[in-house]
């Protein structure tokens, strides 16, 4: 048979095909992916899922003139192949490739930014709402998944659907399949009927004339500050949770035909008003051992196509996320107090094998960070000790309620904020760039991060012993150094830093893992005849007053280097604590510069930003004057 | 008729009371308030809402063994009153007087913090699965407004309250009056359906043997990290909203109608299994003109209680919230592009000017200070220039979106952050005192501060240019200092301080109109002979690299003042400078020290924080070595 999918160059390509070539486009395009990831790693089974999807929507969507705002971006590899970048999808991922999540700068079909889920509807809305204000017929799609749908701005831009007038479509992805097939025949009926035409244009024209004259405006004014009138609807059954938010609601139908997708996308694209259409698909779709098991092939690495075998290499030495699980389950089966939490990352963070052992000691949120602190704080204050497990670039999203629900109440919960600093292939929306300088200002909190595994095990202990306060561990992705963690668990003193080599010329102060790395750059120094003294920092807050006193005293030059942003960050720390003691040594502060970085191997990144042994050495050679 | 309140000391009083007592209690209530907040001000209509709901609250419940979470705590005056704080309820929201909000440093009655809205369910859910877990008795109750759930934090507890098992109540307290007394009537059914108790307590034993078995842990591991399937039944209008989270539904009831309540109360308290109790109340009950204009009412300031007369000073001076308001409206009339948007603050923050000339540019998005963010991002990507305003400590909660969906795109969009800095009487819940710190290590944003009203209006000009990027400006609360605040609109270079007085000893560097407090200290000092050179930084971000290398290199000693926390604020910018590029001044940073300030008026805070005019006189005499 004829090869569609390398005539497709553009989706301009793909709107020439007949209807009936479909099937067979997105046919090839899965097996493109499966192909493609089996050698190139990336997110595997959300994209099978959303083939047909992407396939329909550039089709029957005039694109990148209609826009498709894609939620959190795993599902959208077959869209960037249809939008110009199948030949370079080699570089999925890679250093200077193709990024790993939709973004306006690499491609005009990216229509938004994504890579943290459930912002779709509030971004998509923006642009609906501006595209109407300038009277342009644009048309904005939302594809959001069913898991995006838990966090609570994807509420919030639900309940603000219906303020103004737009156009907006949102297309639920729903690949839960508790739900079966005679309610989706039923709702065939449902779709028939609101698709009327004439009935949608009636009261568009209704609500664009009350707006005209003001009247829609104060009404919202009046009530959608309050709790959203539509949801009271709902109390009475009279709606469903989609009409309640005055979304017209569409589905659901099977996300796999693209056939019936084109269909229905046809019917209703031009119909005034928000509107919601429900697909149901399958992660995994079309390949079955993804199918049988989404979880482990959301990210699967690489592995064979033709078996569906992983290719996994194991030397033995486990990952911070591995030691974090273990450890957790140690100490919860000593203290019966400990609960684990974590906002839908239970694999990703390895809590799962705590849900395992004690599953009425664990709870996974969804996709709710700012919830699992609260709860986690409402947990702390009902005399529980919890393990609140979130990934330190989505802590972004619980910022106020570490501030406000824990740290102001001096709440006893321990916040381990799992791949902080650089993540690599995830690119900029990912990297855990922020957290030591946002957290930093925050008063009554401890901020530690260990050297390696066994310092790791060390601050767990150590942060569900009584009375510790709002308690932060933060850690990166992947692999440590050891083999042998499993030391004892003994506590750690708060606020105390160590000396790990002891020298006189320049004072080397590290914050964490990175600690581990450099120390080549300091054997590489002595034998350059510069006698380096490394310190591990162990705890930004508080800071260790004696250590940096005493180095204070006996240093002029002191290097800082940490896996974050150095605006405001722990070199940042070190200098306010010289200038409030009037030391007045020359520091310089190695870490993340002021922008965002994008993706690549740690090491790649690493070395980008200067963080790297090699530009610890020459920093070194430099303060020392060698240079 | 004889006096209760002044009977009851604590709730336990309250309880030995007859039923038929209640009302009585509750009119002495509300005269108490009345007359208390006429002299000493604060928040008005929402208390009066909520006094039957207190009586009855601490009447049906052991108090403090059960607790009660009130959300935002704008309504919990009569809940203070009536739990050991009524004869010093004359020193609330003073100095080292009675809290603003709740908060369990003062009392045992206040289960949790509260001030920042719709954390209440979150923050209760986790109390309640404690007790839970540790085989408690103990009953727990969240009181949430109508308001406080459009935020995304509330959904996202509601989204979790089946999750495990529990026996929160959680009561809606709904002041919208749109529902009509028949819908009232009918309910009146449903209560007396829903509450048969064989029917809970069969349901509960299901649900607790399910849990044992670890049957029910399992489905929760797999359907609530993605899209709730109560949610979905809601889809079928099977259920509603509440029944749709797991949650049993009773109301809506009269919330005025104590009796009631205490009946309803009593019926639902000892049902197994979260429940949802709907009551409908009105803001500003039982005062009538706080009843006509509950926005005006919200927090009136002090009032003759006899007429209703506010008593309002005026003295030609405008808050800089006046100017804010009026500029955007001045700017919306010449730019078509200008949008304003606002969580739930249009009052507040002004924004209404705009809304009332130019509805159908105005957007008020409830309390969801994240959407507000995204959504302006996605406006922005459509080609507006959205002004998005936000109270600064509530933009904690919007964080995550100013990085990943703007500062990411570099979207064109201004931010104002209103009541930036020490705020006064609502304490540390609302100071906007960490904005600074955590702006800075945002890449690609501009950060900006006027001093003074006239500034606010050029900055305000500037960002709104084309190709600005995101553009941040923060202000403080309440008035300025000019009377003649309507200058030209005329642009500010990005990233350019100035000179404010020349000098030759010492450098002082503010941001912000505390520099314009300052001006007596450096008259002061030049009085000692010591002569100041005072630099305004305007821009924490991008900073003024000319500037400061010329201060760099003619000063040895700064001393640099900012309305917001020391620890990587703008006094840590300037050090960062200063080390990079090789100075080395003695600096000393004056801001909020690292802890969480109370609440008192805005000069007592700032002298307790020794950021006054006279703390600065005495650094400024200290760097010098006068001292």
């Amino acid at each position: 048979m004829e090869q569609l999918l390398n005539k497709i160059q553009f989706p301009s390509d793909l709107r020439k095909f007949k209807e009936q070539q479909l099937p067979q486009v997105c046919k090839e395009l899965r097996e493109f992916i499966i192909e493609s990831l089996s050698k190139n790693p990336g997110h595997f089974a959300s994209s099978l899922c959303s083939v047909e999807l992407t396939v329909a929507l550039h089709y029957v969507f005039d694109t990148p003139n209609d826009k498709i705002v894609w939620d959190v971006g795993h599902q959208a590899y077959g869209h960037k192949i249809l939008t110009g970048r199948r030949e370079r999808f080699h570089t999925n991922r890679k250093l200077g490739g193709i990024k790993p999540f939709p973004s306006p700068d690499e491609s005009e079909y990216d229509a938004f930014a994504a890579g943290h889920a459930s912002n779709s509807i509030s971004a998509a809305l923006g642009l609906a709402v501006a595209a109407e204000t300038h009277g342009s017929k644009e048309q904005v799609v939302a594809v959001i998944g069913d898991g995006s749908m838990s966090g609570g701005l994807a509420f919030e831009g639900l309940n603000n659907v219906s303020s103004t007038p737009n156009n907006l479509l949102i297309i639920l992805n729903d690949n839960n399949m508790s739900i079966d097939k005679s309610v989706g025949g039923m709702s065939q009926l449902l779709i028939s009927m609101h698709s009327s035409r004439l009935y949608n244009k009636i009261r568009h024209t209704i609500a664009r004339g009350l707006t005209k004259i003001g009247l829609l405006n104060r009404e919202r004014a009046n009530s959608l500050t309050r709790f959203n009138n539509g949801l009271k609807a709902m109390l009475y059954r009279q709606k469903n949770i989609f009409e309640g938010m005055c979304t017209r609601y569409f589905g659901p139908i099977d996300g796999h035909d693209v056939l019936e997708l084109v269909r229905v996308l046809r019917l209703i694209k031009d119909m005034k008003g928000p509107k919601m259409l429900h697909i149901h698909t399958v992660k995994g779709r079309g390949y079955e051992p993804a199918e049988k098991n989404a979880t482990v092939w959301h990210q699967p690495g690489i592995f064979d196509p033709e078996t569906g075998e992983r290719i996994v290499s194991d030397d033995g030495i486990p990952r911070f996320q591995d030691v974090f699980g273990e450890t957790l389950l140690e100490l919860a089966r000593t203290n019966p107090n400990i609960d684990g939490v974590t906002p839908a990352m239970p694999t990703g963070c390895s809590m799962n094998i705590l849900g395992k052992e004690m599953p009425e000691r664990f709870f996974d949120v969804g996709i709710a960070e700012g919830h699992a602190v609260t709860f986690s704080a409402g947990l702390a204050k009902g005399g529980r000790t919890p393990f609140c497990n979130i990934y330190s670039s989505f802590m972004q999203r619980a910022y106020d309620n570490l501030i406000h629900d824990a740290a102001l109440q001096r709440i006893n919960m321990v916040l381990c904020l799992d791949r902080a600093g650089i993540v690599g292939e995830d690119g900029p929306t990912h990297h855990g760039a922020f957290d030591l300088a946002f957290l930093r200002p925050i008063p009554n909190i401890t901020i530690a991060s260990p050297y390696d595994e066994c310092e790791l095990r060390r601050l767990m202990y150590t942060a569900q012993l009584p009375d510790k306060g709002t308690f932060v561990i933060r850690y990166p992705r992947g692999k440590g150094k050891l083999k042998d963690w499993r030391c004892p668990l003994e506590a750690v003193e708060v606020g105390t830093g160590r000396c790990l080599k002891e020298g006189t010329d320049v004072a080397l102060i590290t914050l964490g893992p990175i600690g581990k790395t450099l120390e080549k750059a300091v054997g590489k120094a002595a034998a350059d005849g510069i006698s380096v003294a490394h310190y591990d920092l162990r705890f930004l807050k508080p800071l260790d007053s004696n250590m940096l006193h005493s180095i204070g005293q006996k240093f002029g030059k002191i290097i800082t280097v940490e896996d974050g942003v150095t605006a405001g960050g722990m070199g940042s720390a070190i200098m306010e604590f010289m200038a409030a003691n009037r030391y007045t040594p020359t520091i310089r502060t190695i870490g993340i510069p002021d922008k965002f970085i994008e993706h690549g191997t740690v090491s790649e990144l690493y070395e980008m930003c200067g963080m790297d042994s090699n530009a610890v050495y020459e920093a070194i050679r430099d303060i020392q004057g060698k240079c």
